[in-house]
Parts: C-alpha cells; structure tokens; sequence
C-alpha cells in the first residue's frame, strides 16, 4: 500500500514531543516550519488556561488534533472511578475551548484486576462519558497501548479490543486513535486498521519509531527511521482504509529532550518527509 | 481453573536463572530442595561438554525439561540461516546426550524484514531441522517471545502464530513452550491455551513475573509474585488443557542474580509453593 507523499499542512506535533519548550514555543516553531497542527498534552495549558492557550494556538493559525490524555477508568473503588470521570469531563471541556477534534483516552489497567475486568469497567466508563462527549462534540479516541503497559496503564493493547468497545458502545463520537509505537508487532494488523476503516473508526494517527536498543519503557522512543517500524507502510495502510486525518508526532524520548529542540524540530520535519 | 497444588519434584530451574553458578552448584542446590529438574542453557556446559554435562545431572537425580536455546531462523542470507541451522543441529545433538525433553527455539527476527515474511523463514527453518529432530528423537518447542521483542528476538509474539506454525508443519515432536511472562497479557490466551491443549501441542511452562517498575527489558523480570501476572490462574488452565509437563523456573534478573544465590533459590522455592 503506498503511502501519499506527507502534507506538512496535515501534520501535527504533540507539545510532549518538545517537551522542554512551552506551548507558546511549540507553536511558533511549528508555524514557522510550515506544519499546520499541534497536538495539545494538559500540562502544556495547566499554568496558563484553555482560553489563553487557544489564544496561542489561533496566533499561529494551527489545528489542533487532540487534547491529550483521558481515560484511566479502572480504579478499584466508584468513588476513585467517579473522580477520574469528573476529571474526563473537564478535559473534554478543556478540548471544546481549545478547539480540539478529539480526547485521547489511556484506558487504565489496574495489578490484581484481570485485564477482563478492567475491560469492562473502560467500556463503562466511556459510556457514562458519552452524554459530555455529545454536549462538548468533541470525539474520544481509544488508544491501544503496546502489551508492555499492560500492567498499570491500559488493559486495551490491540486495535481489536478497541474496535471491539467501539462497536458495543456504537457511538459516532467514539473511536480509535492508533499509534505506530504500539500496535506496528500485531499480526492481526492490516485487517483491523481495514476493518476499522470501513466503520470510519480511525480518529487518530500517531508516529515515532522502535528502536533497537530500547533502554527504557516510557521514555526511549525513536524518530521515524530510527528504528524497525515501516512507518510509511503502515501509514499507507491507514490511508487506504479511508483515513483522511491528521498524521501526529508523539515521540518520548529523553535523548531527544536533550537536543537543542529547533535541531530536533529540523530533524523531525525532514523524518516526516523522508521516512513517514 | 483451579491450579493443583505445586509437585517441587515436577518443578525445574533454569541454569540462567542463577546465573552466578556453574551447572553443578545448580543441580546440587536444586537437588537439596527437592526441585526435581534443570533446564539447561548452553552457557552452562559450553566448557564442560554436553557428556560431562549429563553426568552431573545423573549424579544429582534430576530431570532435565529442555536445552535453552536454538532457533533464529531469520538472517538475511542463505549461508547465514545454512549455518544457524547447522548450530541448531548440534544444539539437538547436545539435548539428546543431555537427556533434555526438547530445545526450545526462540526463532529471531530481522529489522527491515517484515514479520510476515520472518515468519515464512522460521517456518522453512523449523520444517529442515525436523529430520534431524526425527533422528535425535529431542522435541522442538516454539517460544513466543512478548511483542517487545518482535524488533530482533521473535516474530512469534501470540501464541497463535506459534499454533500456526505447528500446524502448518503437523509433526509430533513440534510444540509450544509457553512463558507466563510473554503471554500473560494476550485477549485470546485462554482460548489459544485449550486449543494447543486439544492439539496436544503444549511442550512447555515456564514461570516468572512481570513487575511493575520494570527498568529493562532483559535482565528486570519478578519472581513469582513480585508482580501482576496471575501465574497460578495460568498454571490452572495450562493444564486443565490437559499439559502434565514441567513447571519451569526462568528469571533474568540483574537483582536476582546480585543476591545470595542459596538465599534466592530459598525465595524461588517458597514462592513455587506461594503463587504459582
């Protein structure tokens, strides 16, 4: 499946991926290189508000993909649950002032909860969202995570347990956010991103790279081309299952917070043209 | 599925798992605490010989479930996958003087390679070895390996494909060998489990724990209940698939292998007992 040349237009950057820069230097830096989108993490508006941010980001004329991150609704009590509800419903308020299409939802996984259960308490969970979700109209999108976080950080670590909430939920507000990083090992890979395609349940598109000598979980990610994942063929893949969206940069990396980040900048804008 | 009680004398000890002793300090330390098998890995009689090898296992009564480990079937030339097969053999060769049930492979992948086609060479590899399998009369047990290491250590990361691979090939002395550490996670485990059960196709079970606050992707694994995976829970439906095989202790641990060898070895055997 060939991938379309990249539109920088229709590319965005997650403000983590900077993470050293503020949102205001986010967006000047990614304005000036031509990339029309930014991707919004809570702690890049936490000191400065949602309205003053959407300021920022409107000066600069970029779109914003997603407000970035919501979910963890599997808490062992209701009351802990209900919070974390509440807490979702002020993101989704947050992502309506910014203008943001959608909420990236982290599902949560809880130690000593089967991953059956924690499934079900998501699908619940998102459920109860649905009502603020049609109020604000902005989308949820589910984000599998790779297995390895599979202890304490979701209990979703395939595209087919996202489509399958998606499916029981049946909403047009509710859909899936798929990122390179976790889901590129799958070998139920090309049906499900076709089979999601078809339901026009891809919300999100997010890139980075593997790397071989990983030496962290979190914060060792690579820059596309860095590493083993044929980003530009899953990015093919997608595009012909009639994803239209943005195509998002969401790398951690320590390495690269440690770079001067308009070098960086320059690096990820010429990866994004030579190897997504 | 209710585990039965752990038997210690069906319970076996990787070589690697106390990495800081040499093949007769484990068999006669794991002789003493009535652990009734060593696995062992290649390391462990690379100076001795595989002859001298047996005779100290034969010394100490013990049992030996599998020779750890053959298989990267994925180099990217004829010659080099030649030689790797040629190293397979004899690794064959080796369980057969040892007394070891099966090899286990753990059977590679290539970066730049697709997993589809990695797939197709491991395939084509295991399917040569079989004759040499045939006459050494030692069973081949296919690994997965968990999805972080489908970069350069497997393309086999659900048990399905592992399934499929046997199934393609259909021979008696080719199985699974199942590590609660690569597959706790997988949605289909249950199923995939009975069905391999059904097939008779379970060779092996191997225990560990997934920590939460893994810091490597190596050398960082728990000892049975030091983190989240249900390992009794996977005991139970392993062999209510009809498995009446070895429960096999492997841990890479950088902690673990920092401690008191006999000290840990008394914590691995209280925790056989505990939580598996």
């Amino acid at each position: 499946m060939e991938a379309k040349p990249i539109d920088l237009k229709r590319c965005a950057i997650h403000t983590r991926t900077n993470k050293p820069w503020s949102l205001a230097e986010c967006c000047a830096a990614y304005a000036k290189r031509g990339v029309g989108g930014v991707s919004v993490w809570d702690d890049a508006y936490e000191r400065i508000g949602s309205e003053e941010a959407k300021r920022i980001i409107d000066d600069h004329g970029l779109g914003v993909p997603a407000l970035v991150r919501g979910g963890f609704f599997t808490s062992l009590t209701e009351q802990e649950r209900d919070s974390s509800l509440d807490h979702n419903r002020k993101l989704l308020d947050d992502a309506a002032v910014i203008g943001a299409d959608m909420l990236v939802l982290v599902v949560g996984a809880t130690p000593g909860m089967s991953l059956v259960e924690a499934r079900k308490l998501v699908t619940d969970g998102i459920e109860k969202l649905l009502p603020h979700t049609e109020q604000t109209g902005v989308k949820l999108a589910i984000e599998p995570l790779h297995p390895m976080y599979a202890d304490n950080k979701s209990c979703i670590n395939r595209v087919a347990e996202a489509r399958a909430v998606c499916e029981r939920l049946d909403h047009d507000l509710l859909g899936v956010a798929l990122d390179v990083y976790h889901i590129w090992w799958d070998p139920d890979l090309k049906v499900e991103i076709e089979t999601l395609g078809i339901a026009g349940r891809t919300f999100g598109f997010h890139v980075c790279d593997w790397k071989l000598d990983t030496n962290h979980l979190l914060t060792d990610r690579g820059l596309m081309g860095d590493g083993v994942i044929d980003v530009r063929g899953i990015r093919g893949l997608v595009e012909a299952s009639g994803f239209s969206g943005w195509t998002e940069v969401e790398i951690f990396s320590e390495r690269y917070w440690a770079m001067d980040q308009n070098e960086y900048l320059d690096l990820i804008v010429e990866r994004l043209k030579s190897s997504t």
